[in-house]
Parts: C-alpha cells; structure tokens; sequence
C-alpha cells in the first residue's frame, strides 16, 4: 500500500559536515530570494520580491474566487473580489521576511528550505481592511483565533492539508491588517496570492496566507500543522516551543562594487564609498543602524534616511567608507524602539526560525 | 596587493561525493527556474520565467540610455528608446532557456549555478529587428562578428568584463533577432534586461544580451570571454572546445497531483489523469514528445496541441494515464523536424552545457 508517510519524512538536523542536499536544492531553485543588489529599490520590482511557496501555486479563476467568513460569527458572509473591491480601499508599504531566512547558515543546519539572507522584499499592498469585515461579520464572545486558509495543498511531514494559519483575535483585528488583491499597483501575480492573500504588517511571512479562500473563527485554539507544529521556535524536537509572530530587526548591506560571478566576493576599486542597505523590523521602528567594516571588531553609527512607508516598511541607512587596498568583511546591525538588536552571534532553533545573525559581505578593495 | 585573482578562481569539477557548496547555493538563492507548475501557463507570468544573471542587475535610466552600432560600418549610428520604438514594431513568442540547464544533475557535476530542470521560460517579446538596422548602419564586406555589450560588470574565472556575447554576421542577420524592449506587453523588468536586450530565438539564453547597451561589427572572429572561453562544449580543460549555440531539443512534464513540500515528490489519488507539459527545441519544431510512466521501460506517443506562438516557442503536449497505486517516474522526451531528441543518458560536457537528458518526476499514487 503506498501511503503519503512513504514520501514525507520528519524534520530532521543536517550533519555537522553534511553539505546542501538535492532536496534542499529543489526548494531554493524554485524559491527565491532578493538579488541583494535590488535593496536599491525602495520598492521590490515585480518578480525581485523574495518567495516561499510551501507547495504549488494554485490555478484559480478570479472571476469565480469567493471569500467565506464563518465559524463563530453572527452572520456568516461569503464575498467575491468586486465584493471586496467595492469596500474602502487602503494601501500599507510592507516589508515581508520569510521566518527562516537566515536558516542555511545555522550551524547545526535545519533541513528545509535553505535560505542565506536574502529572504526579503518591500511591496506596496492594496486591499481592504479586515477588522471591519469580521466586525460585520460579528464575532462572538468568546472567540479565540481566526483562522485562514489558502487554496494551495499539499503534504507536510506526514500532514496532507491546505495551508492554514490562524491569527489570535486581538491580532486579526490589528487596523492595518488587509486583504490583500493588489501589489505595487498592478493586481497579485499568481506566485504572490492571486487573486486574493492577507497581509499582517510586521509578522514574518507565514502570517500573510496567499490564495485566501476562507476564514474561520474558533472559540478554541487552533491546532492545525503551521501553527502547532511547524511555525514554532524550539530547542529540541520534544519542546513545545512558542510561536513564531513578528519579524525580527535585520539590516542587510547592499553589496557594494561589483561580484565575481562565482564566489560573489565584491571587487571594489579604492577611494571614498558610499555603503548602503535597508533596516527593518516588525516589533517596533528601527531607530539605529551601525555598520562594521572590520568583521566586527569595531562598529559605528549609519545615518538613517526618512522613513518613506510607515512603521513596517523597511528605512534606507547609509554609511560614508573610505575604502583602502584589502580584503574586508562588511555588516551592518539594526535596533528598533522596543530595544530589541541584532545578534552577532547565531540565535538558534530546531526550525531556523527569526534568525536575525548579522550578515557577512566580503570585499575586496584591489589595488590595480 | 589584492587583485581580482584572490577572489575568482577557475572552473572545476565537483568530486564525485561533493555536494552542493555554499558557492552555489549562494547562486541559486539568487538566480531561479520556473516552479514547475507553472508550465500550465502558455506565456510566463512575470517573476516566473528562469533568470541567470552572471553579475549584479545594473541600474539604468531609461530616460538616458542609448544604444551605440559602430566598428566595421559605413556609417556609425546612437539611438535612443524612443528612436527604437519609433522603428517598426514586431512580436515574437520565444522559449528561452539556460544553456546550464541541468547541470546540477551531472556525474561529475560542474561547479556553476545549480540547475536542475526549470531554467526555462517563454515569453513575448517586443522591439524592432535587429537586421534593418544593421543594413541602415552599412556592414562592410568583411564583416565576421558582431558583439553585443551588456552595462552588467562583473568578474569571471579572473577577467573583469561587461558582459559581451558575439554572433556570426550570418546569425546577426536573421529576420527574428530583435532589439527587445517589452516583454509580456509590459516595459523589460530590470531582471529581465530593462530598458533594451537582444533577443536570439532558438538559441540558449548567453546569447540574449540584457542590458544592451553597444553593438560593435568586427572583421576578426571575437576573441571575448563569454564566446571563446565559457560556453563552449569541451570534454577537458585543455579542449578548445565548440561554441554553445541553439537549443537542444526538451520537453518537460508538470508534475501531477500535489507535492510533499521538502521531498517535491508528488501525490496523487488513483484514476484517470492528464499529464501535460511542454516541449521546445531551437533547431526546428517539435514534431513529437514521447511519454514513459515505468521509469523508461516503455515509451507511448504523447498528443501535441496546435502550436500557440510560432517555431521558437514551446507547445504543449498531453498523455492520458490511468493511474494506479504504487510509485512511478514520469519521463517526456521530445523530438524535432532536425532529426534530434532528448536522450536517456546523459550528454556530458565541462560546461554543463546543453544537457538535455529527460527529467525524472517521481510520483506517489496512494491507495487511501
């Protein structure tokens, strides 16, 4: 009898010398990050804004695409796209972070998709706001969670579903919360949602369900798959583990110079440079960057350009170097209101999750 | 004194144990296939069609860009965008592919970017042709070469280079090459070349210059690095090799059902199921795709639909299988109007070039 646990196999650690397997290869080919040197854009370009696609993009027909809102409410309602068209209409710049970038550079390595740094983008989401929706739709009293679903299926470890994931009630209601059905102005292309996706500024991109086509409201807590089992940040596989919510702050460096094309080490020739990059994250605004060319050793403030998107939207920072002969290794570190910084050394989960280690960028700074 | 050498070193094999390194890794975070499914769509969506850019996505003003034609003409020419698009207007719909498709599948593997099977795409794409403006410029009589120069500047196994590809004056000329400035209907994305590229149909992607900025007629073969050192096929590194031109014959198989998200194996419920996919070639028409569902023990006809876009795009074929419970490998192979098709084992060269051995989609029909 052949039987899905046949294909699915357990998450499970890398050796300690175990490179990237063929099975990790065959997600970052067709899960891709940002071109690091598209941190250019303050907004993402179509196609430049990083994807994690757990199974395939589904083929759904905007024309017959509904929305249904059931569960714990008064009065369940079920809306097509010209429904939610026809409803006020916002727009939130929004910086998304898949929760396990970082995950390939951990040491021991989770097996999964095995991003680098790179897992990234800024978008400008258009929708309508879903608090007054749910507030039509009159949740009980004793509501707990709300639950999403998409319309892509699949299997994981073992668990044949829809993709899932609930949102407590209080953070459902959250006023910048969306439904999403326009990105940069033009209308979700299918491998970010289309027709339909949430998007909950500052939580790590698991949260933003594409491909919505429900949403539930439960007086328990919700124990599907994304939410109880995988979304978690544990120690060891017996630990129930918290779970994974708001983006972590991050600064990436935009590579400055230009790379060799195997090693993308970066050739810089030498004189006054200009270091730049985006800093972000989703517990509260970035107030200070600082950068490093040393490795680390020492570290100085960036200046901060003026926010161009609301709290959740990443902030350009720049840094004046003046680049001499030598080989360096370049990061920047970002801290935000609620105190919160990066680490320089790896924080450390079973999943790989809110890995927010500084990144590495080596230059080379030739003398001919 | 640091130099471009201590950061680019040559080309190598992979040991026959070796794993994907972080080098590649780091490449293919970057530069991605087609997710498989979406071979449902005739046209690539934007963001899904394969990208490989050798060094950073440069940033050009449209507003200011201009194309140079000089070297052996009668009579120099600059134009700006809107002298190209104030020339005669033409569409073509063009499967591209990587030549290092399948690469990251070869015994032994060379060390490159990692593709499996999905650096692929096909896409419409407008500009004005290529061959009345060589004639208006005036080729001299001894013209051989004429190179194309992309503004992306990089370093490759320790040359500092624009990207620079060279066609035969004979291949130049031909009717269907354009000077592309949409794609999809749409102005180029900055990945996909923006504001100008070359489009070559038939031939591997090296050839579609992005970012075209100079065209240079030359009386001597062009002795560049992209032409006389990285895509050619060799067996050694001491061969001098022959050019990468068109593309070989391919077809590929959308994977049915729905995958287990780490293994990418998929999963199907037993009964009747369409398989489709598509095939393309670049040296004449498909003229069959062939069908295995036993791992290549049996081959059966597949059916072709009519073609959508001409002899440079690819069409899509489909096979009715009754499938059972159990565990298959799916196999499409194509054939084309010159004879060629796809062979079993697979054709190995340094480069990892132009390999076309038929894609393995593992499958799981399950009996619950």
């Amino acid at each position: 009898m052949t039987t899905v646990d046949e294909v699915s196999r357990p998450s499970r650690l890398a050796e300690p010398d175990e490179a990237i397997s063929a099975e990790e290869l065959q997600l970052a080919a067709r899960n891709h990050g940002i071109p690091l040197e598209a941190l250019r854009y303050d907004l993402t370009p179509a196609g430049l804004h990083y994807l994690l696609i757990h199974y395939d993009i589904p083929d759904l027909d905007p024309a017959g695409h509904t929305l249904r809102v059931d569960g714990a409410v008064a009065r369940p309602l079920t809306l097509d796209l010209a429904d939610l068209r026809a409803r006020p209409r916002v727009t939130h710049r929004v910086t998304l972070e898949c929760a396990g970038n970082g995950r390939a550079l951990l040491h021991p390595r989770p097996v999964s998709q095995p991003w680098l740094v790179e897992a990234v983008g800024n978008a400008e989401w258009t929708g309508t706001p879903l608090a007054p929706l749910l507030r039509e739709a009159g949740l009980d009293a004793d509501a707990v969670d709300v639950v999403f679903t998409g319309a892509d299926h699949g299997v994981e470890r073992g668990v044949e579903q829809d993709y899932q994931r609930a949102l407590p009630v209080a953070d459902a209601l959250r006023e910048e919360v969306l439904l999403a059905y326009e990105m940069n102005g033009a209308p979700l292309l299918p491998q970010h949602g289309a027709p339909l996706r949430l998007i909950v500024p500052g939580w790590y991109g698991m949260a933003h369900v594409k491909w919505l086509r429900s949403i539930s409201v439960l007086t328990e807590p919700f124990t599907g798959y994304q939410n109880a089992v995988a979304y978690r940040l544990r120690q060891d596989a017996g630990d129930p583990g918290v779970p994974v919510t708001r983006i972590e702050p991050r600064a990436l460096v935009r590579p400055p110079g230009f790379p060799d094309f195997m090693s993308r080490t970066r050739v810089l020739r030498p004189g006054p440079c200009t270091l730049d990059g985006r800093a972000w994250s989703g517990h509260a605004p970035v107030v200070a960057v600082e950068v490093t060319t040393d490795g680390g050793a020492t570290w100085a403030p960036a200046t901060l350009d003026e926010p161009t998107g609301g709290e959740f939207a990443w902030r350009r920072w720049r840094y004046e170097w003046d680049a001499r002969p030598g080989r360096y290794v370049l990061s920047a570190r970002a801290t935000d209101a609620s105190g919160r910084t990066q680490p320089v050394e790896q924080p450390w989960n079973r999943g790989g999750f809110a890995n927010n280690v500084v990144q590495r960028v080596e230059v080379a700074v030739i003398s001919t």
